[in-house]
């Protein structure tokens, strides 16, 4: 069996440890790996198999020998350090949103459009979480019965803003009296002119404004579904919203199809598809919560009902953990399906 | 100026409180007051405009002489006490869900429906909390642009569920590494089968379910807006969502209007409607929060968007204290407006 040098670029960072998690788990056919971040978290131990290995501070010569590159270091290092990886022949699996609209770049959830993999020259991106996660379940339904529109407003979790975002909601939540007085440095954005506390809280702004009164996150989620389901004229819009939840991103989703099944056809097209798994079952209260939700590798499919006023439309509830699925194992699952394809 | 005999039955209870608060704040003409309860709270101390009442028992004769009777002590308390209330000749407002679709009880949010008033046979309802803040924000789209379609998602606060489900968000809270195991007694519904924590999750589930696969808070939405507007062809959708929020529940909503104004006339709409407070400079991160709109009287709407695809469709974020505008404030401002028009 062919084995593949694998590095992780922001190994210190949450994603980079469910990277290396999820190389384990799934036993991924490594040779040798390699840990590399910031000069600031270089020489920091991290197991992987049993074995103890130190982060190294990434300079363009770490890629030298590498087959596959995860990258999760923000988007100015993979600006950076992409192209250097390229250059000595890996394959760039990124996670930030550098290179996901760049016509060049497939963006690729392997349950939805694993062939664009083919289409690559050298660096792959891998989707924003919120946008991963949606995209499992409205692939089943626009493969059966057509999909025109889709309203998405989305109850998203801390740690897709980092380590220091859970710290902050962790001392926050332990001072309830104090709740809207909390100090806050973190959230929305690290580098916004304003923060507010998130514990008891819902902040309806993820990453900065753009001109249009959307987020970047909303216009993420817009366009990044167009590109991975090949459909420029699909409707959607989107509102995003920062919950005090540690991890698991939900979704309350609003879909407008071209067929008109019943509520009982879409639930099958959901429980059959791939990677995602139908909990619905209101007489027993069974319906996803980011809760149970966070550290599985499924997308969850609930709350499926049938539009009250048009039969084409139904509303879905989605939950996922937005670090597994959202990010790391959706990075694993590109490079194993370009094995599978005999791309690499 | 003439006054009135109030009485409050449910005092005892989170709303019961802030209904007392509101008739102080507003100087509402106020003779005498009585404060009932079931026998449980009984005996309880409360102070009004300096006074000190004792809580009583309610009976039927607890009614005698009384002008307006504020109800909020659960559906079967009002469905047993209202009438014989009406029958000593008080008007009833009732904050539970017991008779608001009732077609003889007019169902009311004075900033949208006061004239309903005029056709009271002794009882009003007040709406729940989720749909008396969007009507108030839907009203001058309505009347400004035709109003076609409505999707909501409701981020919701605990304190809807009463003080056991705020003591237990407490609780919870505290025992961050615990989240997931945490003791749960009260959410998603007291008398449920199943509960769940709430701190560090979100519940899509407020109220039980019905046959169609939508809760009662969802269908409460549905019906209640097209009543409050005189719509029944109005289409409208909920998803209702419980969150680690204390007061101030926050709503998702896509409107489809029939008219297609720009922005900038939407949001004059909404900054001109009474009740309303515009909140929405995203330049400088201004939009409404449930931490910020906890305490307060108005409704607090912003992120108003224009549908990227549609002209007539547009997203807003609306944000009320579900205590105080979503329950109390509103019943008290129902007898307000019953005053000024001369109905009582």
């Amino acid at each position: 069996m062919k084995t593949y040098n694998v590095a992780i670029m922001g190994a210190s960072g949450a994603v980079g440890q469910q990277m290396k998690d999820q190389l384990e788990k799934r036993n991924f056919p490594v040779k040798e790996i390699v840990f590399l971040a910031s000069s600031r978290s270089a020489g920091q131990e991290i197991e992987f198999n049993g074995k103890t290995h130190l982060i190294q501070e990434a300079v363009p010569e770490s890629f030298e020998g590498i087959d596959i590159a995860l990258f999760s270091a923000g988007g100015s290092i993979s600006e950076k350090f992409a192209p250097e990886a390229v250059k000595r022949g890996a394959v760039v699996i990124d996670n930030t949103s550098a290179f996901r609209m760049d016509k060049e770049v497939p963006l690729v959830v392997p349950e939805v459009n694993k062939k664009d993999l083919t289409l690559h020259n050298g660096i792959i991106a891998n989707p924003n979480c919120s946008t991963i996660q949606m995209v499992c379940a409205l692939q089943p339904l626009k493969e059966q019965y057509g999909l025109k529109k889709v309203v998405v407003s989305t109850y998203q979790a801390v740690s897709g803003a980092g380590l220091a975002a859970i710290n902050e909601l962790k001392a926050q939540a332990a001072d309830f009296e104090n709740a809207p007085n909390a100090e806050a440095n973190v959230l929305p954005v690290k580098s916004a002119e304003r923060h507010f506390p998130i514990a008891f809280n819902a902040i309806p702004q993820i990453d900065q404004f753009t001109d249009n009164g959307y987020t970047f996150e909303e216009m993420k989620m817009i366009n990044e579904t167009k590109k991975i389901m090949h459909d420029e004229h699909l409707a959607v819009a989107a509102t995003c919203v920062r919950l005090p939840v540690v991890t698991g991103h939900s979704e309350s989703v609003y879909v407008e199809l071209a067929g008109a099944p019943t509520v009982d056809d879409v639930k099958k097209a959901l429980a059959d598809a791939p990677g995602v798994v139908l909990m619905d079952d209101p007489s027993n209260q069974v319906y996803p919560m980011p809760l149970m939700a966070a550290g599985k590798d499924e997308v969850f499919v609930g709350r499926i009902r049938q539009d009250l006023d048009n039969p084409n439309g139904f509303h879905l509830w989605i939950v996922a953990d937005n670090l597994i699925k959202g990010a790391a194992l959706n990075s694993v699952q590109i490079a194993e399906s370009m094995i599978e394809q005999e791309i690499i």
